[in-house]
């Protein structure tokens, strides 16, 4: 089963149902261009490891990647990182103009909601998965992260501030797509899976830094070098690219054993790490 | 009792949840700034003019004026109306910087449906009450009617035009002010109360257009005469005042008419409809 195709095909029928003009443009443009639909895949794949079937949840692995989405041409906005490439493509303030990206922004963060209002599951289960999405992506959560990481832009950061802005900045959503699908799947492991998720999500924003030093601009889709160019504290200015790659690992070490506590069907997890871990984008 | 004064010892609290910083500073900022809080009171009278107690239900009336607070902040943006003030301050990105507006109205946006999460009601209503906020504020609601007023700045609009841009800009989440009254209170009443708020929107909307030429600056806390300045086509620029005003009278009359035929206390909407009437910021 090609995941990434079925994600793909579900968000170009979201957006299908918001009335036309530039923002549902511009939502379809962000929402559309290739990304790697990983939270998405992610809590999927939890739901698969236990042995359901995942295709019944599929608009709620949408609403993450909507947020996530959100998250991403906000971020690129003029008052914000002021970037010009994303996902291989102009950004979407580049695209269109800077109001329409501020709306289709928030167009992705409020429809996301109602995309999980319309999936069929009981009421009770409905409200704890968008208590999880909307308290990973909130005020305390990555937008918090993103504040900090604003604020260390103009100040040095320690290990411990690094891990403090990721934490909140990638971490929490990729913890939760773990959470929501454990949610959805066994809520017993739920803890397990935030954990899990927290370190996959440091070892992912660590291997950014790395990226942004020795990726490939086409194939990231993005600019290259931008953190040196901003003097910007990350692990390889704090570590270096060896120690910190030795630091991955680390964590993804710490992912396996958690793995191999929980009762589940583990290759696709494993699978799903080694792709990450393999990742060039 | 004095519902103002009561929305804003909650929203005072709810905002003291979240974790510190300029976000943070800025969401309170923005959220206490002196405001009419005209959507949370017409919720909370709705509801009691039923006869309920509505203090029960002062969360779910926080969470729709976060969500209209995060509209004016992102309203305000250079990118979008370039305002320098709002509610007789500078706007939130004057005060603060763009970057940290632009995560305070994201926050706000997200927030508010924490706060309905946490009120303590049954998990059905709970979910109509978030779909119908979500889907007034949302693609096909609010920020429709704000994409629609950028598109018709650049045109000459047309009546009908102007009608429907209020109807969602305005209109949407005035008239679910009413509408989530009605869900807790009376459901079987929604579909007159959103008649009832579409027209009293589109009548305070009107009000808006006449105050940006006649008010007083220092009264309605933002510049005057902006609509002129920017060519832009209103009720008063397509009728003149006094048909725009006989216009605004027509729609309240057919407000009182609805009224009437609800079992209700007319006398608490009354009051209400004559504090709108006669406002003048």
């Amino acid at each position: 089963m090609d995941l990434k195709e079925e994600i793909n095909k579900r968000l170009e029928n979201i957006v299908n149902q918001y009335q036309s003009g530039k923002v549902k443009d511009a939502m379809r443009y962000s929402l559309l261009a290739p990304g790697k639909r990983l939270r998405p895949i992610i809590m999927l794949n939890v739901i698969r490891s236990y042995g359901l079937d995942c295709l019944k949840y599929i608009d709620i692995a949408c609403a993450i990647e909507m947020i996530h989405t959100y998250s991403l041409i906000h971020d690129d906005l003029p008052g914000m990182d002021n970037d010009d490439l994303r996902r291989g493509r102009l950004t979407c303030h580049k695209q269109f103009d800077e109001a329409t990206a501020i709306l289709a922004g928030d167009a992705l963060l409020n429809e996301a909601v109602n995309v999980i209002l319309n999936v069929d599951i009981g009421d009770s289960l409905k409200l704890r998965v968008i208590k999880e999405l909307y308290q990973a992506s909130g005020a305390n959560g990555m937008i918090y992260g993103q504040q900090q990481d604003l604020y260390f832009e103009e100040r040095n950061a320690s290990l411990e501030d690094l891990k403090n802005i990721h934490k909140y900045k990638t971490g929490a959503m990729i913890a939760a797509s773990f959470t929501i699908g454990s949610l959805i799947a066994n809520p017993k492991d739920i803890e397990k899976w935030r954990e899990f998720g927290y370190n996959l999500g440091l070892a992912f924003q660590i291997q950014d830094d790395i990226l942004d030093v020795t990726g490939n601009e086409e194939l990231l889709g993005k600019k290259v070098g931008s953190d040196v160019q901003n003097h910007k504290s990350t692990y390889v200015t704090l570590l270096g690219i060896e120690k910190s790659e030795a630091y991955i690992q680390e964590l993804f070490e710490d992912c396996y054993s958690r793995l191999y506590g929980m009762k589940i069907n583990h290759g696709l997890i494993l699978e799903l790490l080694q792709t990450i871990l393999k990742r060039v984008n």
